[in-house]
């Protein structure tokens, strides 16, 4: 267990793996933590070593009750993280939150990163999404855990997914509505859901030149295909693939494709073939 | 106004245009009413002899506090409506609850249908389209207009429109807010939302030999694609086409669309040629 | 049977249906002729007044032979024939060949065109379609039916329509084979092919204000769908709607939503309702 | 240089990289040959003992001229290979022809095959394809360099690519008309193309019980998504990705996602999480 220390904050992280291996931070969506990669760390760490961390109001990470940030000091944080680690290159997987801050670090400290990869992430907030996020808020000052379940997890997965795996989805339910009903969660929540609010890189695209892989769940109701169309359209050095069938949380629907993806791309070398 | 009294309750509708042109019956949404057609009417009076109604728990019909029901309570009733109006064939366009509604009757009584047309519509009620509705039942038990419209209003428009159109949509929250914070209201779209949780026409659909155009919106969160693309595959005579960048309130998003398909569809004859 | 005499040629055209009704133009596809669109006249006629034509080295219109020329020359005896039929506004769809000239058209002409309505077509001819193209003439001079008909015809249907109507197709392979050995028509085609060639109107797109429906056909491999994309996001008014399982010569594939689309559209008046 | 002797004939391989490493094989597209790889070479080698063969007809395998034969003599071919090198179980990745030689071989023999990756195929040759592949002997006889590649190379890469990168393809239609004359080369395509007609695992798929990684290209034309969709539908253990506006030589159009997959792919272990 490590602590980051900084300005009288603390930053839950870890660091896995053999540091002869390519580095790799995987950065969390809204409502996940260090904990919610275990599932595909003995996977990644074959091939990386592997920087997990808990953004501000997430996991083992300090809580700010009563403060308003925005995306830009998680990156700051990051970066900072990333300095106290002596880490000066670096490959970032993220989804969703944690995509977007993937993308919006890379358009601050383009430097420091290798290559990029976004599963189910967006160039900005649209007037929708905040919307949507309001929502959640609403859902979560009512203290009731089952109204948040139900507006937070069925949208999150394809229906084809939720149909098929309904019985597991039930015991999710039954270990989620209590974390769901827990005011300094859903403080918590909020104020990340808030700090997303004012998240807009469109007019950084254009600077980056890494090479960033984008992909789409094709059943994503929160971060739809076109979101990662307008990314394919407008950063330089962008590779797109999109997941048939698959929800928002696409690395527990298809967790194959998830580490295949990120093991590849991070892998290999650029081919020289073309062009 | 006309009312249509059934066992002591009414239904509310309106027939509208020439008795001489074809018979359109369309079907409302779970949250529409007739006055939600209006802006469509002149357009489609042209063509048809429009028959709207309000289902109960809808619009101007009896409201049904303590009663549980199922699809096929509206359906039923829409049948003895049709015979009270001397109607034995007719044909339906139906969105959502309405495209169900519809597909359900023709299941039941397939003779009364000409053709069937069925807007962001499904087979069946998934775990998670269920779970989806207690998310609303749930948000509606809390009298909190906000919560309710931030739940159930962004969802059903694309991304893009919404974003396009902020502004109407800003005026449209304060049109509903207090809708949505009215316990009559909430009510009866709860019991609205439990009387579809049972519907499921799957074993039904290999006997409808009528045509049946089935209209997928691509940025519906709501009944997905893979909803209709199972309808497409399950119904002998089926057509389906897909609208890009048009959400679940197909209808609000391309209007020019939306009365082609309906002005077409129901005008044209069967093509001979073919094979 | 009526000829337009223009410059000492012939244009071949059909003038059908009531005078009272909207006036509609259908263009060819490059293969096509006045004959291709009778088993959807019975359907048209019913609602519109419909104006076919060959263009010149199409059908029964002068063949052109040892002349070398461009969309434009097609485009303005088009408008020639409106003068001399005293038309001054009509409704026009076009598919492939026909929608490219018909969006030249609407570009050079607007003020003749009330709505247009464009099947599997493009902005402009690429260097990929150039190829193909070229890969049809050096077919056609071998005077070889069976190899003509065998690069060109599979590649306009869906692979899912031509192997379930493959007796059908063995049918047609049977009529078409001399018809594709017969060096006047294979000239002719030769003819064609080149004339669209230097087809481009990107740059004139964002003048068109007038209302556009632009069809796609999923299965399309000669104008795919990322074409009618293009269209769609450089008309200020356009429309769009997709084909699932539909190729390039949709009107044959699903003749009952080809007619549909078109009565429907050119039908319908604009809805008031919006935003 | 290798060869492996068989009944008299020979099949060119060629065997790189660490024996220490997992085993891969790639098998050629149609016009392709162990050199084709190349260019992907120096990436893969760093983590697989790569296996390039050339199918009979192909490359400097044998050419058999008056022969006929199917899929299965390739395949057993392979068996016999495999067997000859000591090779027990191995990866296989295969493209197009490569790709459905590939899974045919996985349905005949499983054990062999430890997971396969399917670029750009299909489970049957259905008579749109045949007719597609009649076109290309037809032209084939005609010893006409400039038509072959005219009818055979635009179609297989995207519309967006082969207009982007139209300097390039007339390089390659200089190195590769005078190939598309050679007699020699033009029958061996032929009987390659014969051999495909017949292919058709769709029975056998119900079998198949390895993790099977479905490559669709969203603008191929010759073995378009639907095929995948198929593929994706009837194998258990299927895992489907698309690429965005990529076409059928979906190597060439996007070497690094081409490298990333089948890298990340053949690395990662199964992840226990789940369900």
């Amino acid at each position: 267990m490590s602590i980051f220390k900084i300005n009288g904050k603390e930053i839950f992280y870890e660091l896995d793996g053999d540091a002869s291996k390519p580095k790799l931070a995987i950065l969390n969506g809204i409502m996940m933590s260090t904990r919610s990669w275990v599932p595909f760390m003995n996977t990644l760490k074959e091939n990386f070593q592997v920087l997990r961390m808990d953004f501000f109001d997430q996991g083992q990470s300090t809580k700010l009750p009563g403060e308003t940030y925005t995306h830009d000091l998680q990156i700051d944080t990051l970066k900072a993280l990333f300095d106290y680690l002596k880490i000066d290159k670096i490959n970032i997987v993220g989804i969703s939150y944690g995509g977007n801050a993937a993308l919006a670090f890379a358009c601050k400290y383009q430097n420091y990163v290798n290559r990029l990869m976004l599963f189910n992430s967006t160039a900005y907030t649209t007037a929708w999404l905040k919307d949507i996020g309001d929502g959640w808020n609403l859902a979560g000052r009512t203290r009731n855990g089952s109204l948040y379940y139900k507006i937070a997890i069925p949208v999150i997965y394809s229906e084809t997914y939720y149909q098929e795996k309904i019985e597991w989805m039930r015991a999710r339910e039954k270990v989620l509505t209590p974390i769901f009903s827990n005011p300094t969660f859903l403080d918590a929540m909020e104020r990340l859901t808030v700090s997303a609010e004012a998240y807009d890189v469109r007019a950084l695209l254009k600077d980056l030149t890494l090479p960033v892989m984008i992909i789409s769940a094709e059943q994503d109701t929160l971060t739809p295909v076109m979101d990662q169309k307008y990314l394919s359209e407008n950063i330089k050095n962008a590779h797109w693939i999109k997941l048939p069938g698959v929800g928002h949380a696409s690395m527990y629907e298809n967790p194959l494709i998830f580490t295949s993806l990120i093991t590849g791309f991070f892998l290999v070398k650029d081919t020289d073939y073309i062009i």
